[in-house]
């Protein structure tokens, strides 16, 4: 039987020409050679030697280590140099060349696709941010009376965004202990009023489950983005995972938010979808229950929400199918709303769109709400969680719908906890 | 009168032998070439230049455009260069070489010395914090449960951290409006329940005058950094300005802090005082109120706190010498509370002190403290302010205990407000 090949797709690859994502891979011979790679079905083009092999006036931008040089190039040489990879991989008259061009996809190291700048993660799930307002706040409103003003976010580090793959060692940290045995309480009334934290690794690790969008071209100082400007600034989307140490979290945000509790690890996909291949994925964000200031006013703009249909898999098991479509702010939305201020973008700026929940609980975006604060155990086939345990691993795919009833499938992210260090 | 060589400092000279700041700079003539200078004085040597002419090991890392190869090679070269630059400035068998390389500090440009990685603000003042807290939480305690038992910080906007000198453009975004005069407040009862936002200029715009400490070594992923790790990772020192518009953050912060309300600039300072040179400044922090968790606790450990005198001027004049001896929490806590769940470090992350201020209001380091919420006018000479109003030049400087009772200058952080852009 002679063997496929790699340009020759089964039908409705999720990876197929109407995708092509972006990634950066080495091979075992040069593991020390980064080289940028789109993904086509199981295999990936390596693009810079394409593009030399070509005469591609974009040789040196896929001949770079990371996609920063060709994301700071803008929407114009977004879109060429996407008109000409896709040439490569489907006209035939490029076949002999290509062909030997394509690595089959296990047999790559993937690394991170880009050098992230400023990493800013939002709130942007009504539902996710009311479920964590009902737990946290249970005598209060489940929503801040900002939340549907603006689309709240925060920075997060930066330096440890890590691509999918990257074991995750359960961090330490100080945390409150667990709640006393309430028939015990009276023995220890000075413990509940002004408890000690105690340290050690977080028994309370999350995953969460969202959408990371990747800037390509920079904006200078002062000059906000407008909604309109979305698309010349924003290169492409992809799956992230904002790992969460929920007790760490909880006794360190006040007042001044999260820290420790996320910037141990943030994973992020090793492929990054273009903005363009994701066109028939558009759909309008859920209607505004309040007037909009006028930079965030989108009822007379064209749709900006994503129909991204989620998966979160804990050990194979699937536990939750969040959808991106009921996000309330989208991403032009934060976009436009950072840099109200007057903040400018850089090449490499990355911001999350927050756990990804929908109304229904089978679309809850993290084990916080789908165990309701550890209350429930959620179940894993025979196995159940309220949080994770040391082994675990965590798998995020998702896929949009593409031209003709095709799907988009997005990278995955996953990760494996570890224990944490002695 | 013969013209006194800039290589023979005035006695006393805060920026003499003892100090030895290094930043990055340009001359008019090579607008684009960026320099490593070192401050002598009122001139800078062209450190580069001076490497190359008397074939220094060390000429790679001082011929480079930001002071972070330098500050990656690790403490034996800081140590190294140092001795090195020493012996250019004093040694008179340099002096034909040297001499020439020394430019006037008013005929250059001043850039970012450093490629910031991650920026990390904290919260440390014991001071600060209860004063904030008295206003905005009047009902409650000053400081909330977590203060005195962790160093609170949060990740700001690294791509917005400016050169002292850079305008400032008063920030816009949304603010809740003005509270309605209370004789009023019967006509609108709808509005004090629950107002909507606006948008417009910052009203309340603030400085915040700050110590920031930049990271030379990286560290690995989870690996933490103990407090006896502090000199081998932090390559200096200097004065920021973490300028805030309070009303922007008031509205935005809950539940997951400051973002917007900061984002818009950070100042630096130009010069980067090396810590080696603040040895004789090093003091012992405040007593604990509480015990410490063993990563944090430093009874028993070198003394961590630094006494530098900072003095804020606003248009000129002095209305504030915040003492950072009386931080509660020091910057080699901060270091490893940073690390303890297995965050890395890269070369150039910044991590601030939060505003620095002592126990007397004349020592308060912010105005939103130093007017109480805008309640009380603070005086500038015959003028008052609350917050800032445009066309007001804000201007940090310290010193520090040199050796044999001479002063170690920092370089001033100054900026000006200029009116927000239409």
């Amino acid at each position: 039987m002679p063997q496929r090949s790699p340009l020759d797709l089964p039908e409705g690859d999720p990876f197929g020409p109407h995708n092509l994502p972006y990634g950066v891979f080495t091979t075992p011979h040069a593991p020390h050679l980064r080289r940028i790679g789109v993904r086509y079905g199981s295999h990936v083009l390596d693009a810079g030697a394409a593009a030399a092999a070509t005469a591609s006036p974009y040789a040196e931008l896929l001949g770079a280590a990371t996609l920063n040089p060709l994301m700071a190039a803008g929407r114009p040489a977004w879109q060429a140099v996407r008109a000409e990879v896709l040439d490569w991989l489907t006209n035939p008259a490029h076949r002999p060349t290509i062909e030997p061009l394509m690595h089959p996809l296990t047999t790559l190291a993937l690394h991170l696709p880009i050098e992230v700048a400023d990493y800013v993660d939002f709130y942007a799930s009504e539902h996710h941010a009311a479920n964590v307002g009902r737990m946290f706040r249970p005598d209060g409103d489940a929503l801040t009376p900002n939340w549907k003003h603006l689309p709240i976010g925060y920075h997060g580090r930066a330096g440890t965004v890590l691509v999918s793959g990257t074991p995750i060692v359960r961090p330490q940290g100080q945390h409150l202990p667990p709640a006393p045995d309430p028939s015990a309480a009276s023995s220890s009334p000075a413990h509940t009023s002004s408890p000690a934290p105690v340290f050690g690794p977080s028994l309370r690790l999350d995953f969460e489950a969202e959408v990371a969008f990747v800037v390509g071209a920079p904006s200078p100082l002062n000059t906000p983005v407008p909604l309109s400007g979305f698309h010349d600034h924003v290169f492409g989307l992809c799956l992230l995972n904002d790992w969460s140490a929920r007790d760490i979290q909880s006794w360190e945000y006040r007042p001044l938010g999260p820290f420790l509790g996320k910037s141990f690890a943030t994973s992020l996909a090793a492929w990054i979808t273009p903005l363009e291949a994701l066109a028939p994925a558009r759909t309008a964000p859920p209607a505004r229950d309040v007037p909009l200031l006028p930079y965030l006013d989108d009822s007379a703009a064209e749709p900006f929400g994503f129909d991204l249909r989620i998966e979160v898999a804990v050990n194979g098991h699937t536990i939750s199918r969040p959808l991106f479509s009921a996000m309330y702010w989208t991403a032009a939305q934060q976009l436009a709303h950072m840099t109200v201020n007057g903040a400018s973008l850089r090449t490499g700026d990355v911001f999350a769109s927050g756990t990804v929940s929908g109304p229904r609980p089978t679309e809850r975006g993290c084990l916080l709400e789908l165990s309701w604060g550890g209350r429930d155990q959620v179940r894993l086939g025979d196995d159940t969680r309220t949080f994770l345990e040391d082994g675990d691993e965590v798998t995020l795919t998702a896929w949009a719908p593409g031209p003709h009833g095709a799907r988009i499938g997005l990278g995955e992210v996953s990760g494996h906890v570890v224990p944490a260090t002695p």
